[in-house]
């Protein structure tokens, strides 16, 4: 039997993709369409709110190609509080002309494959700000989940530890060289949604993000053993531009 | 020819999961809500019925995520008991606001790798709690279908009986460590739905099915042998909680 | 070059499943939804009069969770017959409630592993009675489809025809256990449509359905070289129940 | 580096199926059935015009199950005619009541793999008459695509021409036995659709697509490096027939 | 670990697909066909207008087959343009009745397998007339994803760089052959979208894309290493021709 790494685990997070139903959306007066959008900066503003409390946090961008027009990322200390959100959100006049298209349930997790001096690393400031991190506001956004592969000899769990220890941190020396240039948030999602992991990559420059996916998948660790859904990228989508971007 | 291991059988059980059309339910005025309202309650007040005879049981849970609003998972004695509540429900007003999008049909299984005294484990008062059991009211739910793999070198039918058995007797331990913490009902489904058993797990700390379910992963038995599909997890919605949730 | 095995044909058939628009369906006044049940029961009166003549034979049962609501299983001699059938219930007023939700097209087969005695198995009266089945009126229903695989060391196709008929042969004493208590109808359907057979069991009591899969699954013309499609169970919907199923 | 077969290639080819929304059809008045059948009739007539100018092909046949109510293929010179039918199809009031389903986009294809005597083989006429067939007017029709596997050991890209000549041998001599029985044409879909491949079997007897299917299936070129997509069965429909099919 | 090779990026690319909705675009008067035929052609205007300072460029295919209608490929320096050119095309009057049926998100890449004279090629005008292409008004287009396989011995990321570029030279030779007779525009989309590239090829005579992705499946690149998505093809819409095109 092989033995789990340990994980930490900070805010539930749910990644929420919609389409907009432009068609119905114009057969709306342009008073309904304010109203609806009014009422939804208010509902952004509460999130707002919470995130200045550093009691969660949440991005909007708008997604290119079919997939979804725009996308929440919302983080919350419990499940219970993102069904809220979800459920308000669906209550909202402007839901009614939102389609969805993809979700993705998981939480903040850091993967624990080095050894510790011992201390308790929930008390950690670095560690509790990676727990439960304030978004960034760049420009791009991309997300896709993963899983690690189980097939013939490619099997990620009958690996011993040390050997997945040493083929992520060879993965994360490959990270590292983004430093600066991409945020990385990874989710964890073992039994709460249907890959193992999401990934969450911000970044001002989009193709920095094909750069860092793409090296990474020579890394032996995505080479052999990863398995990805699918790709979703956009940009930001600010408070600002909400009535811009809806504006028929 | 690898043997078959012995089951034991209890409930039927149907897992239903459905979305809500919010955009129609506003159309209702509010006094025919209420009505769908009323009508939905009183169908529960038979399943508790039911359920207080001990003659089924049942739980209702919102579902974190676009893959469905609520989930109802339904236990009775019969193939026909599940039939006729499924289309009770289905002939309900408020029925005209929930989209089906994932069902699972099983009944309650206690798999016997272990070797018996003799006795008939049905009159075992023990065995026919696990059988018949009346679904506990824990504050989250994760309910997953699975399959044990037949592919190349890691077919799980063509194993021996004593090495099938030791597998899943280590992966039980892994169970065991989190007693207390999981309740854990395991359904077969062999000839009743596209995967061989249904796994609903129910705890009162959404993390513990993470920590659980990825444990388990590096269990010889899920990391050679375990296939899965679609994980879904949610928060209890009490009878109490019905009106809120579906006021809008 | 592996050689086939020799199959007998009998008739052809249609498994057709749908789901009920029981929202649409209300919108119809009493009268009208008596007129629609009294048109498709006429139907009904027609099929039984095919199979009183043992001109072709049917069954109909409700299917328990979301996959289908109610389904029509067909037997016939000619493929223009399926197709007439099935055009016809498309034309009846109930079909505008019925949404189609999977379908299989076949034809009832015997396999011939088995070594000859020259004679034509077609004028034997047991084959023939295999081949064009009165179907049993049992309480409930199984069917699923499925292929031999051809992957890898598990290539059917590619095993000489001894073996395949040692696997058979042992397969088939599998299924003798459950005589009496299931009655199963293969139905091949190379050419017609997506798998290479159609399974139909019948049984009374349907932990049979479970306990008959289950077993064979062990069997290593499973384990090693089967692949199954999706699996539907249901419970009888005699001509007496179709009003009140329908009654809302 | 294995060295391509050389091919023959005629006329383009559609297949086109749609699924008839009988409900949406009955909406309309008799009279304007009758004007979208007559309207429909003429299109079939000017298919008719260009095949009694062997200047293209058609065929109508009617599909069993679900997967479609009516099928439609079309072979003309250049993909932009296939365009241009399509077009105009989906322009008439019919097409208002066609849901399309499935289509699959090819051109009628001999593959070459016997040595040649240095003639050109398009100005060959029995080479000419199978790169432009006339369909034939069988009762039945089934169609389905197809790939060549290219997985692990069973790569049919790999393999030395040789090796493929001798299993295309093999398997055209499979093919010959139902010479009388059935028609086949294939077309070739690399780089025009999802599979390689699309093979079209006429035949007065369906019961011989099973019958050659399922032997073939058994040659190494089909049972190690045959991948098979959707099959579609039907029965033709002659103009004559059309009226009466879709009188409701 | 492996050594991911050099690439050299351009304009980011969309596809775009869509069906039209030929039903509803009916029921609008000739009028307000005409309304959202001007408005969709000063869209494209606006378009070669771009394209005519050399900011971007697009093509506006048909295409063949029931996976879309019409297929819009957009070139621009910035994935804010890409999502500010889908929002404009969607708040369109044509748009309310153009179905998006599938969409991919990549930037143009040239891959630098070979080795370097140690200048910028970014200064390089024959590599900027390739990143930053004018698409070619060819009579038709041909578009597909991609993916180099990672599955067992056949993983094309774990190949030492020397092997890589062997057969990346391979395959380079076999695409040379069409030189004059098709263009070929590779996308890369790892981290963008769900393959890893994406291959649209231009050509006046169809029959050369079969000819050539037929050709190079021979190659081992392809053979063992390519992993391929839905195919695309068909024929270039003028601007002249968009109104019969949408004439009903």
């Amino acid at each position: 039997m092989s033995e789990a790494a340990q994980t930490l685990e900070g805010w539930y997070c749910l990644h929420d993709f919609r389409s907009i139903d432009w068609t119905a959306w114009k057969t709306l007066t342009s008073d309904e369409r304010q109203a609806a959008i009014h009422e939804f900066l208010s509902l952004i503003e509460k999130w707002q709110e919470t995130e200045d409390k550093k009691e969660g946090s949440h991005a909007i961008y708008t997604i290119v190609g079919q997939k979804a027009d725009i996308m929440f990322m919302i983080l919350r200390p419990t499940m219970e509080e993102l069904n809220e959100i979800e459920t308000a959100l669906n209550k909202t006049k402007l839901a009614e002309y939102l389609v969805p298209t993809y979700s993705y349930v998981s939480i903040v997790e850091l993967s624990n494959y080095l050894p510790s001096d011992g201390s308790d690393p929930y008390e950690n400031p670095e560690v509790r700000r990676r727990l439960f991190p304030i978004l960034p506001k760049t420009k791009h956004i991309c997300f896709y989940p993963m899983d690690k592969r189980r097939q013939g000899n490619d099997n990620w769990y009958m690996l011993p530890m040390e050997e997945r220890r040493n083929l992520m941190r060879a993965h994360g020396m490959t990270g590292r060289k983004y430093a600066g240039k991409v945020v990385q948030i990874i989710t964890g999602s073992v039994g709460f949604d249907d890959y193992e992991w999401g990934v969450t990559l911000f970044s001002d420059d989009a193709l920095q993000f094909k750069k860092l996916v793409y090296e990474m998948r020579f890394d032996e660790v995505s080479a052999r053993y990863g398995e990805f859904g699918s790709f979703f990228v956009g940009n930001r989508l600010s408070t600002e531009q909400v009535s811009s971007f809806l504006h028929v």
